[in-house]
């Protein structure tokens, strides 16, 4: 006979909260559309439309073919790491500060390591939706703080200490902003370096956009001590491959070695031969970016124009100084994001993503990713202006 | 002046235990040695000596040929999806059951979906080290069943009512056992079905050893209404592709849809062309598998007959039922497995792995992975069983 408990239990699930990441979910809504055979403009996704470097490719089928099939070390291949330390411009980061793994795991991987359950977490919105979800994930503490349209979205110190007042064991920035664009000061992230050092708060700094950067100066957070600082990076946009998964982190020895722990409990390793095709490119690469940096700031010029010239939505966007996102404001449509984005993509074929996504606060927004090809892109936007152009507006 | 708080704490980072997993730090080590020009005999990893289906390797390159670098869905690509769902016996699976992710990953998000913190999750020890390493990531409490030797580390009926019991959250099983190639009875996973359902248990069934069974019948999970259970499984071993990282899990559908959440909010979506390469050949590779299962069980037979020869190991080892493991006992060592395998690895060259990684009380075993070339493993179990002769024993 078998067993029953006599505190027997409903089945049910975790309280936990799983919010993923919209852009997803409108992907999966789009590709729908497009079985039942629409034609989609995807302006959702931060997918570039480059191909890799041929040099990758090439890479990556020679590992194919020597049967790297394999476990590699936990830490991730030795080569990629010693390519990653050679693009670091402070001399004291050596191999033993580097580890491999996918950039957005990272940001979970890096809460956990550094936080109790319901300790504070810092972020500056609008931002990367991942934080806000793996804080939730690990049953975090989330306190977002608004960056300002009027500042063009960019941190400055009154919202540096309004950070540290409230007491936090973590700060996330992303200066290379997703999915502002804004790059940060190098005097402003000095005076936060400082601060964080002196009030012993932990500060996670995710430069996957670091590359992408036009016509400012971008500011690692590499050149400070980083006994209390992590910096995640991504391979995903500057070779335009977002389908390798492949990222890594720097930080002291200590945070390295409890990550690569982290890798083993969560997914021991990653693919030699995607990690392999990498490290053939990494230092030889520095064309191929600058031609993708100058196609982007192309096109997002473009777009920008486009947007000026629209009597309802010129003063809507920050034009953006990194990467290759415009944030919306949609205000005037008189629909929320969430509202908008699902008008525009069944009336208009043009997918994007709520502003809700990016802070709690920025649901009059949408963020439109600009890096699809030249075409679609000026299609959709246009489209997205005259939707605008066929509504009237009590003003 | 930057702010320093009045309640400054010291930089510290979390109270969670990361684990990792010990096998990988092993090869670490090992891999230190051969850097320094030793041979070593690498019996610490599962990682099969195949090759891999030649179809998958051409479908890999025409995928990466193809382009597809970018996102793909968080539920992961379709086509593999349905290639599952075919080799699926249960006619009530359909995609909608069906989710693409890392299988040792799968374990954590699982057990992050099920259980809420200090939920109390069972494991019938030995079993693969992840469970107890995922239950210290996500602050679980955990309680190991230990399997007993005499009953060839079957699972028994007196296990399954002392696991009830104890009143779990979840109970998670792994017949086609790692480390000891158990293969568990139809009647006793009958038995432990109908208890967590009565009991409202979750169970989660690891199946990656599945199709590697020999002599024996294998049962799988995916018989029984899914309403309760999680079923997680791998291409590593059947493919030999363990650097390929894929793995999946079938559960019903509002598990599948909390799963794609975790997945986007972890590691938004996997390669499309390592899961493309794999849809194509998952329909077609019966007679791969059975070749790479006869090879595995002749090599397991071969080191079987070497043990059976040996003085002091021939009742140190239960004939595995599936997989590439043996579970050793080592206790006529006087040495704890840690220091067995730290002995063996700096004197003999052999790199295997303590019993304690696969549960609390098998600190006298240690896991010999059977699954690298014919002549390396004869020759590395060959050299503990010399080991062993050169010890005296007060017998």
């Amino acid at each position: 006979m078998p067993t029953e408990r006599k505190d027997i239990n409903s089945l049910t699930i975790a309280e936990n909260n799983l919010s993923g990441q919209e852009m997803f979910k409108i992907l999966d809504k789009a590709k729908k559309l497009e079985s039942m055979g629409k034609k989609i403009i995807h302006l959702e996704l931060g997918q570039a439309r480059f191909q890799p470097p041929v040099n990758l490719k090439k890479a990556l089928i020679k590992s194919i073919m020597e049967k790297n099939y394999g476990y590699c070390s936990s830490f991730g291949l030795i080569e990629l790491r010693e390519g990653i330390v050679k693009k670091v411009s402070n001399i004291n980061v050596n191999i033993d500060n580097v580890i491999i793994s996918t950039a957005n795991l990272l940001i979970t991987q890096a809460l956990h390591l550094l936080c109790n359950i319901n300790d504070k977490v810092i972020v500056f919105t609008p931002t990367f939706p991942t934080y806000i979800s793996s804080c939730q994930f690990l049953n975090l503490q989330l306190k977002e703080i608004n960056l300002e349209f009027k500042n063009n979205f960019n941190l400055t110190i009154e919202d540096i200490d309004l950070a540290v007042k409230s007491n936090p064991r973590a700060i996330i920035i992303n200066s290379g902003n997703n999915p502002t664009g804004a790059v940060y000061s190098s005097s402003n992230l000095d005076y936060l370096d400082k601060v964080c050092k002196l009030n012993n708060i932990w500060l996670i700094s995710d430069e996957t956009y670091r590359d992408l950067s036009y016509g400012v100066s971008y500011h690692s957070m590499d050149r400070y001590d980083n006994k209390n600082i992590i910096i995640i990076s991504s391979f995903s946009k500057i070779f335009s491959i977002p389908g390798f998964r492949l990222g890594f982190a720097i930080s002291n020895k200590m945070i390295i070695d409890k990550l690569a722990l982290s890798n083993a409990t969560l997914f021991s390793c990653l693919p030699i031969f995607t990690q392999f095709a990498i490290s053939e490119i990494i230092c030889t690469s520095d064309k191929y970016i600058s031609n993708v940096n100058h196609k982007t700031s192309f096109l997002i010029k473009k777009v920008i124009l486009l947007l000026s010239k629209s009597k309802w939505l010129k003063s809507s966007y920050v034009a953006p100084k990194s990467g290759f996102y415009i944030f919306l404001d949609i205000s005037k449509s008189n629909l929320s994001g969430v509202e908008f984005c699902e008008m525009i993509l069944n009336k208009y074929s043009v997918a994007c993503t709520p502003g809700v996504s990016f802070g709690q606060s920025f649901d009059s927004y949408v963020r439109l990713s600009i890096c699809g090809k030249n075409k679609d892109v000026i299609q959709g936007v246009s489209r997205i202006i005259n939707y605008f152009g066929t509504i009237s507006y009590d003003e």
